[in-house]
């Protein structure tokens, strides 16, 4: 099945057959403390850079997350959802854990959007599935309740339960990405063998799309970007459908491309030359 | 299984729970013609070259083809054997296609070499597999034989051949590692697909240990070397146990390792982060 999104100039298709889908995920933040006290300020001046690089990058959706305890994220996803897609015709991703934020970025934005996201406990599907619904948006969900479990049958339960659930409140199954939760491999060996069997048992027995958080897999190690170009390419090749990802490196989004061709989703390389000489061009332009 | 191969000093363990197994590609004549000239007049002076790189790079085993139709083979493999196994303690794979240079090359290897390589004809099955049993070597098993079959089930035909011939010369499968087939995507966009299915049937049924020439997928290709460290990512977590490959480049090799690392060969990053620290190290020193 394919997952669309869209903005009101573009429609971006997710799928198993598709290229693989690129979510920048640079506008959140978390870990940036000049980006959260401009957000304490109400500034948003930041994200005009953040989708800049992003789109250069190769992005094809962005994510938005503008939470901030000291910050009121209500107003702030209402005005930076509007603000971004003036900058840019990507689909978004609204990405807040506070409800009431997922609601006004879905009110203020333009087309079909994706919601970041829920999670399988009952109080969050029931506060958040009908606000999906309402705006007719897809949404992410990830694959844990209270706890997080490790073992891949489990995590299936809860992407089974996400996805029954938000069928009774007529979300369609095509309309859910499903987040078999990429761990760092540096805390827990088995992180990604436990990721790929998930994406198996999603792929075999629920036929959903997936995503995930991709940067979590090499957090705190060495040679980060390595590890995530050959994640990306490894997940890839096992079914994983999209990420929420670095946009703005090369080596990482160059990876995806790269699997893209590989793997039969970008025919005769079409797409993987024309931006191979872009990139010439560019480069013989600034020397 | 695991395949062993042996130099008086080392012993390389190749199989689907260990480290990837990076044989080095360089020292082939193939497209070098300086290299092939030195060929010609008999000087192996190159070959210190080839494996100093190769060693800084990270090989595990070195290829030696010295191949030349307008040298005498025989007498070069008789030299360059023991010329490289002065170099380095790296295990040796000896590659022609001439049967007497294969002959030659083991009779001057210490220890225990893999040969590279048979098909599934049976003329070459009997001249090559007697000198792999004699000599106590192991050997890789092209998947084809006059033709070059595209269906994986028939791939698998051509390696069970392969595997029971050699059976009958005493070869235990543990000592045959046979090649999918990697053609290049540029010029079928299945290859990759096709190659990665004929691994999981020589996984499933044949339980062998596998490897190929990487380097094939991305020929002609523009940014082959992003292509090649991808599809070694996407080989390796689909089961392929080693590869002929180029060893001196980093990017190539990092995409073996970071993998090994994900697939929890590498377990907590020991080797990883070591060989991170080491770079640091040797750029610290060289600034």
């Amino acid at each position: 099945v394919d997952t669309v999104v869209q903005s009101p100039s573009r429609t971006v298709v997710i799928g198993p057959d598709q290229p693989f889908c690129v979510i920048g995920e640079r506008i959140n933040p978390t870990g940036r403390k000049a980006f959260q006290k401009q957000l304490q300020a109400g500034d948003l001046s930041q994200l005009e850079i953040d989708t800049a690089e992003q789109v250069a990058g190769g992005a094809d959706m962005l994510d938005v997350n503008v939470g901030d305890p000291l910050a009121d994220e209500i107003e702030l996803m209402r005005a930076a959802v509007p603000l971004v897609q003036g900058l840019t015709d990507l689909p978004l991703c609204i990405d807040s854990s506070v409800i009431e934020a997922l609601e006004a970025g879905l009110s203020a934005y333009q087309g079909k959007a994706l919601v970041n996201s829920v999670t399988g406990e009952d109080e969050r599907l029931e506060a958040i599935l009908p606000i999906v619904a309402k705006y007719g948006a897809a949404v992410i969900g990830l694959a844990n309740a209270e706890d997080i479990p490790m073992e891949p049958e489990r995590r299936l339960e809860v992407a089974k339960k996400i996805v029954s659930v938000a069928g009774d409140y007529g979300i369609p199954p095509e309309d859910i990405l499903i987040d078999p939760l990429a761990m760092p491999v540096g805390a827990e060996p088995r992180a990604v063998t436990l990721f790929l069997e998930t994406l198996h048992l999603l792929r075999d027995e629920l036929g959903v799309n997936t995503t995930c958080g991709a940067s979590n897999t090499s957090f705190g190690l060495p040679g980060r970007h390595t590890l995530g170009a050959a994640f990306l390419a490894v997940a890839q090749s096992h079914g994983l459908t999209s990420a929420i990802m670095d946009a703005r490196r090369t080596e990482t989004v160059e990876a995806v491309r790269a699997t893209d061709f590989l793997l039969g989703r970008d025919e005769w390389g079409a797409r993987w030359i024309a931006d191979f000489r872009k990139k010439q061009a560019e480069a013989a332009a600034a020397a």
